[in-house]
């Protein structure tokens, strides 16, 4: 058992660290992209609410059928705080299509979105509020992974809900001021509460672990707030969460409070946003040709052929000339360049049906080779790099290369314009398209948004869901 | 990646054994052993009810308000089957006094007996139902235990929810009639949603994990049922339950099918039913001195001093000659003995209030001396031995000693008259005084019962709890 120096518990400390958090005087940047964080969230997470793993939520007795005040994003029905938080965490990360951060090992918003917006709606708290339980959760579980990273990761574990779990609990518990004593039991109840193995990866399970993590996480402040003990020493405990999911030896507490708010968490560079609903893997490529094609206001008619050079880690599972299903597309670089060159956009729908034998874009990829890029070593810190050579029949050879893309942030931020388009696309899977704009005019506001109740009313539907359900 | 021989994944082979189980030739005695642990859970699960841990979950917003037909017991709530069980599961083990299993490394009945009987009301279904349904999770949470024990214990990991869990959603499944396919998938939604650690022991979060783990163990079934997918390689992938939960090497899946039902796991003598309501390493010494006082016919006013003599492991948490809480009495052997000289039982008020302030109790603990037994080896086989020496006024001097007693069960069963001291004793924590005697006498002949609801009618009350509430 190691002790913070001051005698106090590991989750004592950080109870400290939570509670004390200075959220009056956020850094506009912070407020800037942790508001962009949210509205992105929140738009693939009504895009995930007419996805089957959430809609069967629905179907099953005794989950979300609680009476409450609290929105099933996408659907005309309410419930309680817990229950709201299991459905739309899971629709969140329904898509894969949320944004994550490289040294969480996962994706590090939707653990915190789903049960703020519970809370918030259901305590009628501000947009300003959220914002800034969003930036304590946020510094919280990427702390906690900084000190267990990557060897939780390796070892099996689906760090967005076994470490979002603690980010959840933090940043409910902040919205919620529960004092430090009260803080630090929520804490040391999420370490009891923690689950999620990657061999589930590829199911409906994968997001059914955000919903149980975020539903988790409340739980624990619930609990705690309702008179629950625990034990504070359940981080460092011989027999708690770092021993347990770790083994001793395999993480660094010293990391969870180095560089504690300083600077935020939410301001690194080291977080990306997807802005296209394919393989990450992909997006440098398409990013050049989308570049390519606005620059030098080319179409695919005038293209006699394209060459796709792209970092040797990002062919072996995206080098597909010929995918022969939906999902196989959004692992096809050559398909998603060719769609990016064709459309001049990717969005959900050409991930879907059978989008992907398009005769425009079969033409093009007939044209397209591909192979690791020479000038990128296979060992650089660079990963994410791409280069697309496309040779036009006017014999013209034009060229865009990046060397590095992982996602879009940092000072590589979507442009509003960007944004929107993708926000547009996921929100009109489940809102009337009457409600999608005033909803993100609403959200680029969301600072100033006194009750988030005015915004959970726009999510909300009275219709049946658009998209049928495959059983 | 380790396939069973024949193909199939192991989650696969277990789905298989569990469909096919042959419940309808059990052994008169699987179903005599499973009565009475049922029961013994019942009434624990009852007097658990009114304690803090599980009436502060009724407190706890969209906790157990879910609209359903299901009974939370000992009190005159309702609930879906999910929220039910979390409630009725966290209460059968807040007092700790619920039956255990050697190899299981905890407690067998707790993960499975809510669950079942949240089904079984829900559905209506049978009595012998229940009882098969039983028999079948043990099986499979105590097979699964043979094959990660007791590294998995060790490591922090608390088997009663983190094993626990996949028999309450075997046992759950079987209930349903699941095919094999969907009780595969369930087994495996059960492996990413595993969790407690040891840490949190003497807290009210150690009951919470069994509310948890019954609770997602229905859940992982009625997903499954609902049309949920997930990888049926979930124990044995490299990112799967074995390799996260226990690490590679420490683990052996021959174990998991080995004496697959043969014998049956409910009739092996490695499972025990605690009689008394405190540390079950004072047990072997309270036997003796009940069966010492019973059969000599002696009483407290006779005795001139006692001397216990216990296996030296029994001793450093129990050898406490003034304990000073109700909670420092349940580890006192000095005062369990002197109390069941005393009374000639032990009762669940005994360990309340200030009881363990009693002059008459106390004029015996002045007068009793503890050492470790010199014939009982520190690492002999057996380690649950006591003798007691009762010297008389009168100059004779009285002894009972036993080489094991680790609980009752196997060939040393509770006699019914004492586990209707121990269910009476329970059960009238949370029912009326008039309920008690017809409820056990119906539960005395549960396999014969047609409808659960039947039983569970006689579990509700109409009036506010009896025990107040601390906060």
């Amino acid at each position: 058992m190691s002790r913070a120096s001051d005698g106090q518990t590991l989750i004592q400390r950080l109870a400290c660290l939570v509670h004390g958090f200075d959220t009056q005087h956020l850094p506009a940047e912070a407020i800037e992209v942790s508001r962009t964080a949210i509205i992105d969230t929140l738009g693939v997470a009504l895009a995930g609410s007419v996805e089957p793993c959430a809609r069967l939520l629905l179907r099953t007795p005794g989950v979300a059928d609680s009476p409450g005040p609290c929105t099933l994003l996408g659907t005309s029905r309410k419930s309680s705080a817990l229950d709201a938080t299991l459905f739309n965490g899971t629709a969140s990360h329904a898509l894969d299509y949320d944004d994550f951060s490289q040294p969480f090992g996962g994706h590090h918003s939707v653990p915190l979105v789903a049960p703020l917006f519970a809370v918030a709606e259901a305590h009628g708290l501000s947009g300003a509020q959220l914002i800034a339980s969003y930036v304590v959760g946020v510094e919280a579980e990427i702390h906690l992974a900084r000190a267990v990273n990557f060897y939780h990761y390796d070892k099996g574990w689906h760090p967005t809900s076994t470490l979002g779990i603690f980010g959840a609990t933090a940043a409910c518990g902040h919205m919620l001021q529960l004092d430090e004593t009260k803080l630090a039991t929520a804490l040391a109840i999420a370490a009891s509460l923690a689950s999620g193995v990657k061999a589930n990866f590829g199911t409906m399970v994968k997001p059914l672990h955000v919903g149980q993590c975020t539903r988790n996480g409340l739980l624990a402040v619930l609990l705690a707030q309702s008179g629950y003990d625990a034990n504070p020493e359940a981080l460092e405990h011989k027999q708690g969460f770092l021993n347990a999911y770790n083994g001793p030896g395999h993480y660094d507490v010293r990391l969870l409070f180095e560089n504690w708010a300083d600077p935020l968490e939410v301001t690194r560079p080291t977080q990306g946003l997807k802005q296209f609903p394919c393989c990450g893997s992909t997006h440098p490529a398409v990013e050049m040709m989308l570049r390519l094609r606005r620059e030098e206001s080319i179409t695919a008619a005038d293209v006699e052929h394209v060459e796709i050079l792209a970092h040797v880690r990002r062919l072996p599972h995206t080098d597909n000339p010929d995918p022969r299903t939906a999902l196989a597309s959004k692992f096809s670089i050559q398909y998603a360049v060719a769609r990016a060159l064709v459309d001049g956009t990717l969005r959900l729908k050409d991930f879907e049906g059978e989008a992907f034998l398009d005769d425009d874009v079969r033409a093009i990829m007939r044209k397209t080779k591909t192979r690791p890029h020479p000038d990128m070593a296979e060992d650089s810190g660079e990963q994410f790099g791409a280069e697309v050579r496309v040779t036009m029949r006017d014999g013209r050879v034009l060229v865009r290369k990046i060397d590095s893309l992982i996602g879009r942030g940092g000072d590589n931020p979507l442009s509003p314009s960007e944004l929107w388009e993708k926000f547009h696309d996921c929100a009109a899977r489940a809102l009337p398209e009457t409600v999608v704009l005033p909803l993100f005019e609403r959200l680029q506001a969301l600072e100033t948004v006194a009750d988030i109740g005015q915004l959970t009313r726009m999510m909300q539907t009275c219709e049946a869901p658009r998209v049928a359900m495959a059983s």
